[in-house]
């Protein structure tokens, strides 16, 4: 189910805003302002106010949002409020880390099944999840319900376990091998490059020469 | 040194050109067209031309861009074109799985230093690289001319970690940590967090449910 009414970027700032009204709720503040939510997520007042404008989150001019209403609407947005399970492929170290990141930090996010083809590896527990073989995976997720893919393999074995997983129903993918996917149109794919993190980053150090582009 | 030229969101696009181009090279393609890099990229003509304009590429109308010239145009831009260096912190489950990704990939970005405080892991080696203790740091990154750090260590250990690849003289961070860090404003922190990557992705599944914001 792909959406088109809320721009990418804004989607990508809700988490942001949700962990902050999350924090303010455990400090038992019940308002917020839009600049104290700016001090405390980094963007601006105005960006703010335009993103939480897109589902009707107004607040009250002068005074705020209210922090328990407005984290509410955010998880629905987010189809966060019922809990979401996801699919991990691949448990090597990056399959492994993230299984750790996700049972200690996203209890709204919950890696519910893990696959590999490794017989080393199937049958072996990480995080108390079972490491299922790939050719489960259909009859595993939709036993589960799992609506989220996760792939972390090499890249030469992506575009499969990317085909397998839209064969097993799910609807989105975090893909971090560095292959471009070729799946149907109604699956939604975040792609995670750290080749890309790595090279945009050398931009902002001194090895990066920008002012002398004109003399070539 | 931070910059403000070029957006934020272009510098992230210059490296999926690049590697678009040297593919291009390796198949002995001359001369590409904006529509070809839309086509391989997935971005749109405009925003390719209006990208390569912000460093004075602007290929020759009705025929393209020169890829091999445009590839050095944007590795110099970006500061790859004589090698960039890497320190890591954090040589758990995901520091191993970015020094394989780095061996692998990005020969222009490479991990030259490895740190942690394990006693168990200090004197090991990953992929080659000799694991050393934090307070070697500021010693080890300034005689290799490390530029980039990379934290992938607890969110707990995450701003000394930060602190300290700050006194080693790096100028721009790639944080996985999940937690904001406070460095001295000419530092370029970049973060990665997972949990927000998986929040955001729930949108696109079935189990958001965007429709019904109006009905609270």
């Amino acid at each position: 189910m792909r959406k088109s009414k809320i721009p990418e970027a804004a989607i990508k700032r809700l988490p942001v805003y949700l962990r902050v009204l999350q924090d303010a709720i455990a400090s038992e503040i019940q308002i917020i302002s839009s600049s104290e939510l700016a001090e405390r997520t980094g963007f601006s007042p105005e960006q703010i106010r335009k993103d939480l404008a897109y589902f009707g989150a107004f607040g009250t001019r002068g005074v705020g949002y209210d922090t328990a209403l407005l984290s509410r609407r955010i998880s629905r947005i987010l189809g966060l409020h019922q809990g979401v399970k996801a699919a991990l492929v691949g448990a090597g170290h990056l399959g492994y880390a993230l299984s750790r990141y996700s049972q200690s930090r996203h209890k709204d996010v919950t890696i519910a099944a893990i696959f590999d083809v490794s017989p080393q590896k199937v049958g072996t527990e990480i995080m108390g999840i079972e490491v299922n073989h790939v050719s489960d995976m259909a009859q595993v997720c939709r036993e589960r319900g799992i609506k989220i893919g996760i792939i972390a393999v090499p890249a030469s074995e992506a575009q499969q376990s990317g085909e397998l997983l839209a064969e097993a129903g799910i609807e989105a993918i975090l893909n971090f091998a560095p292959a471009k996917l070729r799946l149907p149109p109604e699956i939604f794919v975040q792609n995670i490059d750290l080749t890309i993190e790595l090279q945009s980053l050398a931009y902002y150090t001194s090895a990066s020469s920008e002012d002398e582009t004109q003399a070539e």
